[in-house]
C-alpha cells in the first residue's frame, strides 16, 4: 500500500506556480489576479476564503477579497460581479458559498463570465469539459487527476467506479476519467448492489459524503482509491472535539489497496491546488 | 421480445405535436420556424436537410432553408449565422454537418446562440444538460428517452451500459441515463473485456458504429437493447444495393432480449422527433 500523498504534491505543484509566477513577473509581466467575494460571516466560509487568500500569496499571485454585509442585495453583488467582468486586472473571480438565502445563488454564479469562472461552475466551462475541450475544471476533479498522474497511475483501459454524481465532483470526475480512457460506471443513493461494482474496480472513487462508507470487503486486491470525503466527526481525544473523516474505512481498505488517500492530507491540499492551476490558466485561456 | 417501434411512437408524438402548433395559430400566436443552412451539394446532407423540412410541415412549423454555395467563405456564413441568431421570427436554427473544409465547425457552431441551438451542441446548452437544466437535448439521446418513457420501461435502479463516448449520443446518453437514476457504465474503444459489462445490463445501449457488433451472447435474458448504429452495408438483394445495419446482431440478441429497437425504424425516426421537440420547446425556452 502507499499513500497518495496531497499533501506533498500540491507543496510540488505549487512550488512550480511559484517559479512560473516570478518568472512572469521578471519578465514585466502582470501576474495572476484572483478575486474572492464573500457575503456575510460564515465560520467556515471566512475559513475557505482564507486558505484561498494564503494559497495565492504563497505561489505569489495577486489576489482581492471583497467582503459584503449579510444584507447586500442580490443586484448590489450581480453589479459587483459584472465589474470584475470587465475588469482586465482580474484574471479568475470566486463566489463563495453558500450565499445568504435572499440572494439567488444560480442568479449571480452564472454571471460571472466563465472566462474568469476558476470554479468550473459555469454551463460554458461545464460544458466545455464534457466535450474535452480546454477550459476550466472544478478544483476537486481537476486536483485528482493531478495526484494520478503525478504517481503515474495507469487509467487507460482500466475500470473506473465513480461513487457519488454530484455536480461538483461526481460528474465531472467521471468525464474526466472518461478522457483518460478509462471504462468509468457511475454509483448512487439509486445503486442496487454497489459492492458488486467496487469491487472489481481497479480505481475507486469515494465522493458521497458518508463517512467510512467503503469498507475493505468492498474493493479488490490492488485497487487505487480516492476518498474525497470530508466529514468532521466527534472525537472526544481530539484538542478541537472533532475529527475529519473520508467516505472510506482507512483501515480495512488501505491495506489491501496499491494506492490510497489519507484524509486529511490526500484529496484536499489537491483542490486548493487544483483552484491555482485554474488560476494560473486565467491568464492566457480566452483571451 | 417486444419491438420498441420507432416508427409508431415518433407518428404519435407528431401528431401532438401537430395539434399543439394548430392551437397556436388558432390563438393567434406564432408557430415554431426552424432555419437550415446547408452549404453545397452533398448528396447525403440535402436529403438529411429535406426530411428535417419535411417533418417541419408535417407538424405545421415553419422552415426555411437557406443554401449556400460550396466556395462560400467562413466570415459570410458567420454574418448568416449572426443575422438569424438577431432574428426573432426564427426560433431554432441548424447548420447541416459537414461543412466544406475551408470553414471552421466549430466556429460556425459556437456562433450560433445556444438560445436557438435546437441541436443542443453548442458547449452552453451541453453544460446544462450536464446539471440536468432545462435546455435542448442532443437528437438522439432526447428521441430514445422519449421512446423508453413511452413503453414505460423502469430505469431507476436499473444497470444501463453505453457502448460509444461521442458528444453526441455516447456522453450525453449517459447523462440523461443517470438522470433517470440507472447505474451507467460508459463502454469504449479502450474498454477491456466488453462483454463482462454488457452481460450485467439491464439496459444496453449501442452507439458505436460498428454493424452487428452486439452479438446475443453479449446480452443477458430480458435486456432492453436499444441500437443507435446505422451503417449502410452492401446487400446485393436490395434495389438500393445496399441496406441500413445497426450496430446490434438483431438476430441473435432479439430472442434474449425484452425490449429491442428494429433497424430502420427504431432510433431513426425518434431522432427526427427529437429535433421537433426541441423546436417546439424553443418558442418559450430562453424566452
Amino acid at each position: 500500500m502507499n499513500l497518495l500523498n496531497g499533501n506533498e504534491v500540491s507543496q510540488k505543484i505549487k512550488l512550480e506556480i511559484k517559479s512560473k509566477v516570478e518568472a512572469m513577473r521578471a519578465a514585466g509581466k502582470k501576474a495572476p489576479h484572483l478575486a474572492a467575494i464573500l457575503v456575510g460571516s460564515d465560520g467556515a466560509s471566512m475559513t475557505y476564503v482564507a486558505a484561498k487568500e494564503k494559497d495565492c500569496h504563497e505561489v505569489g499571485f495577486d489576489s482581492t477579497v471583497l467582503r459584503f454585509d449579510a444584507n447586500t442585495t442580490e443586484e448590489e453583488l450581480i453589479a459587483e460581479v459584472i465589474k470584475i467582468n470587465n475588469n482586465p486586472n482580474i484574471d479568475g473571480l470566486i463566489v463563495q458559498l453558500p450565499l445568504p438565502k435572499h440572494i439567488n445563488e444560480k442568479r449571480i454564479t452564472e454571471t460571472i463570465s466563465y472566462k474568469k469562472d476558476v470554479d468550473g461552475f459555469h454551463p460554458m466551462n461545464v460544458g466545455m469539459m464534457f466535450k474535452g475541450l480546454k477550459t476550466f475544471l472544478p478544483a476537486t476533479p481537476f486536483g485528482i487527476i493531478k495526484l494520478i498522474e503525478h504517481y503515474g497511475i495507469e487509467t487507460s483501459g482500466k475500470y473506473c467506479v465513480v461513487i457519488g454524481r454530484s455536480d461538483i465532483v461526481g460528474k465531472p470526475m467521471s468525464a474526466l476519467m472518461l478522457q483518460k480512457n478509462c471504462t468509468v460506471t457511475v454509483c448512487h443513493s439509486k445503486t442496487v448492489d454497489l459492492p458488486s461494482y467496487t469491487q472489481k474496480a481497479d480505481i475507486v472513487i469515494a465522493a458521497l459524503g458518508r463517512p467510512g462508507f467503503l469498507k475493505g470487503d468492498m474493493v479488490k486486491e490492488g485497487a487505487v482509491v480516492i476518498d474525497v470525503g470530508i466529514t468532521r466527526v466527534e472525537d472526544a481525544t481530539a484538542k478541537s472535539g472533532f475529527r475529519l473523516k473520508g467516505d472510506v474505512d482507512f483501515e480495512s481498505v488501505a491495506p489491501k489497496s496499491s494506492f490510497i488517500t489519507p484524509v486529511p492530507g490526500g484529496v484536499g491540499p489537491m483542490t486548493r491546488v487544483g483552484l491555482l492551476l485554474n488560476t494560473l490558466e486565467a491568464i492566457e485561456l480566452f483571451k
